[in-house]
């Protein structure tokens, strides 16, 4: 067994990790801060999902739901 | 160790786990059936998730949301 | 739009998902009734893991663990 | 609306969800050279898992699960 190799690999990740979750943290204190702000981190967090795709392909998707949700008598008629 | 009590915990939980699977099997197989009758299972399972919402909760969401992504210029605005 | 087949859909998936669930808190009743009777549910849950899997895989990856973790010095050489 | 205001708190997390992306890629590529080296992934894992915990405490979990597992006839007698 590669007893070095293997330490510095398990203290290569431990370190990547460590700094992942710094900032992981520093994102908590970014929607911390909005929050303060006077912004909802709930919809931010959603706004921020909606970014990631294509805005063509999530309006779409966006307006399939109205009409599944009208069907439903959810929500008004689109 | 009482070994009889021990494998009763682990046998019930075991028979409790496979019909909890059984049914996320089910309904799955919804799923199935609702996207070969022409239905996006993606947006049904948004739907699902509004539901267990407050309704009139989610449409306040949904109308934050509005004001966000138009301010960001992702819609027209609302 | 097909109405009453989206409203089906959705009301047989939400049956489901309440079975489901009504599963999944029988199992935390079962967890808590082995806890109360002196068994370590984190314990429990591990046991149930492994039972998942072949045990002669589980063995074999537990004997690597061990000599991982004496390589690294964190326990007594296997 | 603070127009202005939302785009840098969305821009800010943005950037960091991306460094945090490419840290992830980072520990996903240290744990493929460590697989390039004959060490198992899965193993590695689990090893960075406890050293996450307090050692003594793993100890005694591990014995405790022997004690189950024996209990279970999965292991010889510990």
């Amino acid at each position: 067994m590669a007893r070095d190799q293997l330490r510095d690999f398990v203290e290569r990740i431990e370190r990547l990790e460590k700094e992942k979750q710094e900032i992981a943290d520093f994102i908590k204190d970014v929607y911390g801060e909005a929050k303060a702000s006077g912004f909802d981190p709930k919809i931010l967090k959603r706004v921020i999902a909606i970014r990631k795709k294509d805005l063509a392909e999530w309006q779409k998707e966006d307006a399939v739901l109205d009409t599944y949700l009208s069907a439903l008598g959810m929500v008004a008629d689109a």
